[in-house]
């Protein structure tokens, strides 16, 4: 089945990659899941399944303590899990769609985490999607809700409406020139979190952010999905400014810099993570430019899942020269028309 | 016309680029260059004129203190003429053949230099050919010999037969291995002198070395050969020794190593000469080892001359940028079938 990062839809824009919504909800019957026991944990996963089962529209895979732990693994790489949840011992189920736009955590830090991808700046759709999920839960399991506090969550962040709306950002000129601090900065003050993308804290590799709103309580799902696109926006325009810079600074250089990404991806025999992310980039940068040719157009956001570890080798039987070797051939085929 | 470097043999040494002999001699009637006026100069370039307009075999171009700075900076560059020939002022000329196999410096630092190129080993043929061209200059010109001395030449270390026997090698493996130094020490003792190839005490580009003899005087023409050719089948030796080691300590490196220097050599919008350097000893490495298929052999040696400074920039009105595009719009159309 196609994935919902497998092909860019054509004039797709080049610098917001995704968005995302997640919902958290808890059962007003059962304590939070680090309290419940192994029974408990047990039934919550039958009744949400018993839900996920009579959404007709998609078909859904269920992966639980089960499931082998490089799979887990991959799943956490793709963003499709929390990294904790991937690593947990205890009863559980991660419900995730054919086109993997849709997963449901059971029993995670809360007792359901419901996600929506989707490709571009979308926010608004994926929330209306979510919302009518959220209603179907809600109807069959009695959430927890206050009428100060909103749905009552493990974390007081999630507190309130429990919607955190994520949008994901290629940002190579801002993050060269340095400009991202002080943009950072700002919009903490607006309660808007900017972070690398491959989890909290970590170096942006491959210039990937993240925008997402950093509370929920106090705060309509209107409100936040505005104050987070607002932010985008004003990314968006200064990032599309400086690429303009870059290219009348110095075509010649970026466009060399995107060639030579472009030749080592169909050359290599050997590439790390971190490498190829960096070289996707600036082939992203480049397309954008338009000093890479239209047909160097690639399905890069699904390139980017899978050169991970994780998904390269999901039995967890290569070496690291080997996972490299992989990756490098697979990224060599899509780049490289000669074999 | 063809240059004698434009095609290489077919099945041509991976190692061994190019021979040279050159060959010293002063006229007995004449102090040496830096003594002399500018009307025994004047003469002397007519006199050889006149011996090399009857060598009908091959057509050779004139080069002269009328000729333009960056003309001579190029020639200096492809080896055909010295540096501090190019540089000059005084009266002087050189006689270059159409295939450039073939110059004549008249008033360098001795009166005469002759000197023979040609592909892989081939001393003992080129040798030949430039004794037949001595015996005829000798013939017309009256050469200033010593029955102790030998030829009489301007420095001492060209006295005797005034033979300079050269090998342009490249030893990647070599210089990897740090082995060069005890090897250089030993060959020293021998009187062989082992030079990075571009100039004297140059860092060793592209991993090109030079085998000469430091010395001529009280040595045959034959024991020169002979020495010169023994260091250079040691190194040779050596070299595929080490090859075959590196091949089998790690093959998928070495092919990654190979592979990313055909990437960039097809892809890159600015190169400097040292990268390409560089990136050329890798591609004839892995040639040498059918890491990269034989199709992808290519002229090397004659891309070598190609991309240095002057020859790409004749007249002298480029910017480094400028070159640096000129050099990599070369090097894409020659290693890329795309464009």
């Amino acid at each position: 089945m196609n994935k919902w990062y497998s092909t860019a839809p054509k004039g797709a824009d080049p610098i917001v990659l995704s968005s995302r919504i997640r919902l958290a909800r808890n059962l007003a019957s059962l304590p939070f899941p680090g309290r419940m026991s192994r029974e408990q944990q047990t039934d919550l996963v039958a009744r949400v399944r018993e839900c996920v089962s009579a959404w007709h529209a998609e078909s859904f895979t269920e992966y639980n303590e089960t499931t082998p732990a490089n799979t887990l693994a991959a799943l956490a790489e793709s963003h499709l899990i929390s990294p904790d949840f991937a690593g947990a011992s205890h009863i559980r189920a991660a419900f995730i769609s054919g086109d993997e736009s849709v997963s449901l955590m059971v029993c995670e830090e809360d007792h359901l985490r419901l996600q929506l991808l989707g490709q571009g700046l979308c926010l608004t759709e994926l929330y209306a999607k979510a919302d009518r999920l959220d209603d179907d839960l809600g109807g069959r399991l009695h959430f927890a809700f206050d009428e100060q506090l909103g749905f009552l969550t493990h974390c007081p962040t999630n507190l309130g409406c429990g919607l955190r709306a994520s949008v994901m950002l290629h940002l190579p000129a801002l993050a060269q020139s340095g400009g991202l601090r002080r943009i950072s900065e700002n919009a903490a003050k607006m309660g808007i979190a900017l972070r690398g993308f491959f989890g909290e804290g970590s170096d942006p590799a491959g210039a990937l952010y993240q925008i997402s709103n950093q509370a929920s309580l106090g705060l309509s799902e209107g409100e936040i999905l505005q104050r987070v696109t607002e932010v985008v926006e004003h990314l968006l325009r200064e990032e599309m400014r400086l690429r303009r810079e870059l290219l009348r600074a110095d075509e010649g250089a970026l466009s060399d810099r995107v060639w030579r990404a472009h030749g080592l991806l169909s050359s290599a025999r050997r590439m790390s993570t971190a490498e190829a992310m960096r070289l996707l980039s600036d082939i992203r940068l480049g397309i954008s430019l338009s000093l890479l040719p239209e047909e160097a157009d690639l399905p890069l956001f699904g390139l980017l899942r899978e050169i991970m570890p994780a998904v390269i080798d999901p039995q967890g039987k290569m070496t690291p020269t080997e996972r490299d070797t992989a990756r490098a051939d697979l990224l060599r085929k899509t780049f490289s028309r000669k074999e």
